[in-house]
């Protein structure tokens, strides 16, 4: 490992941790709709907290990160419980999960980019790596919840995923510094999704046979 | 290969083949009550059968157990041609397809969590592998018959399969023999989930914001 | 790598290029039946031609086809884009994209299967590589459209793959020329699915305790 390797692992790392996080409270907040038991909802909250990682982790060949350290999972499964019981508590509005989620698609999209990036492969499959990782937690958690998933509904949630992931490796390959260029790429994604959210953005949908183009 | 694998290997080879088995006969008792073909029913009871062996082994980065050796698909196709052609000739209840779907529940948690111990997986992690690879198979089978998944329903299904494989990592830890703990394990966990069944007992079902803790 | 892979090799680069464009093609003419928006058919064409290539590389512990070489990636948007843009301006029946489809189960079953002999993996797992690989894309497909995959429906769907995947373990073992055999092979499935789809064809289906045997 070069020397250069060290504060990209460190940032993968937090960012990893935080995404894994905020994914677990995520699908809580949204399994909490339905009549799941306690058990359960810990299933899905660690389905979707893992599964985009471990997707990435089995198309590029490395060892799973959560069976490498197994903090992962006291991560995800403390996040899980804290939400639980503090959702219980709390009176909170139904669509709050999208916040969570919005943000573990900035972090998770990060740092799976830059982990295909450091694998060296080609940039276009490094950054649908990103779009991969950050995408499928929420696609697992919203089939496990009969849920039509998120990414499949119109305001730019893989779009945002996949720009964010060009941004970030257009940023490393003008020289950016690492950390800041993490830092522009998942604040990016994160803005995008929420400002689509907030003013209801979205690609056209078309309909097909609906006329000339 | 340290002399004392051997032994355990042999657990794991003859509870790997037993679980292929009951799983595929689970499957096609299932799936015979929608309007499959044979060979429809035939693919489901494969993918159920090895689904759960086969993710556990991809998250090993191990050789997938099938793929090493085919006789896994030979049990398998045998077991469900075997009860499609019995079930046509008797009469059976609608349900006993839940007794060896917990059979194959039982001995394929030991065999995964088995499996992850054998590479030094920290244990929690192993234990989570005897988790994914007793539920696993069940959930490809419901999802392909369209059911809701027996792990989402109430009766302590993979909290049963938790438990044992907390069960035997503690066995071994306290120096029991390997044959014996996994014949514990696995019976503790068939018995659980066959008195979660009859009693109907399971964790209780939460809703958010139900009122104070 | 012997001199006799080379054309096996370069059979399995070309049909795996050409299944990979018709199956995006296929995928995009049945999801235009739905309100996605541009990106979600992108995903949803990139999902069907690329995974079930991806998951018999997982399986068979190979590189991922697309993440060693992203032409792959470029074959499969193009083809989509090509495909959404010529559907929008010609009026097709809603069943053409049953070719496509025909015609990616034929060459990836083919491509699967030659795939895993190279590896020299046992016969039935060869001959179930390649089903895996044809059925795949078109399972996730119809998942992600919210559709009953067309595996499980009646006409000889996943049979035609397997028979295919059989012919062509049988002529190579045969000593038959390997480009040869793979045209023969390839044009078998094409010809029994197509066959089927037109004289509906396919195996009974059996209810279960539906009287005597």
């Amino acid at each position: 490992m070069s020397p250069v390797d060290l504060p990209i692992s460190a940032i993968i790392y937090g960012f990893t941790q935080s995404a894994v996080a905020v994914m677990a409270a995520a699908a809580v907040l949204e399994a909490g709709k339905r009549p799941f038991d306690l058990f359960g909802m810990m299933v899905i909250a660690m389905a979707a907290a893992l599964g985009g990682g471990t997707l990435r982790d089995l198309l590029l060949d490395r060892t799973v990160f959560w069976v490498a350290d197994q903090t992962y999972l006291f991560v995800a499964m403390g996040a899980a419980l804290l939400t639980f019981f503090l959702a219980r508590r709390i009176d909170l509005p139904g669509r709050l999960f999208l916040i969570p989620d919005a943000l573990g698609l900035a972090l998770f999209t990060v740092a799976g980019c830059k982990v295909a990036l450091l694998l060296e492969t080609p940039w276009l499959v490094a950054s649908f790596m990103g779009v991969i990782t950050g995408v499928m937690g929420g696609i697992v958690r919203d089939v496990l919840c009969n849920e039509e998933p998120l990414v499949f509904q119109g305001p730019l949630y893989a779009t945002a995923a996949w720009s964010g992931a060009l941004l970030l490796i257009g940023l490393l390959q003008l020289q950016v510094d690492a950390t800041l260029a993490a830092l522009i790429a998942g604040t990016a994604i994160f803005l995008l999704r929420m400002a689509a959210l907030y003013w209801d953005l979205g690609l056209p949908k078309y309909k097909r046979n609906s006329g000339g183009l």
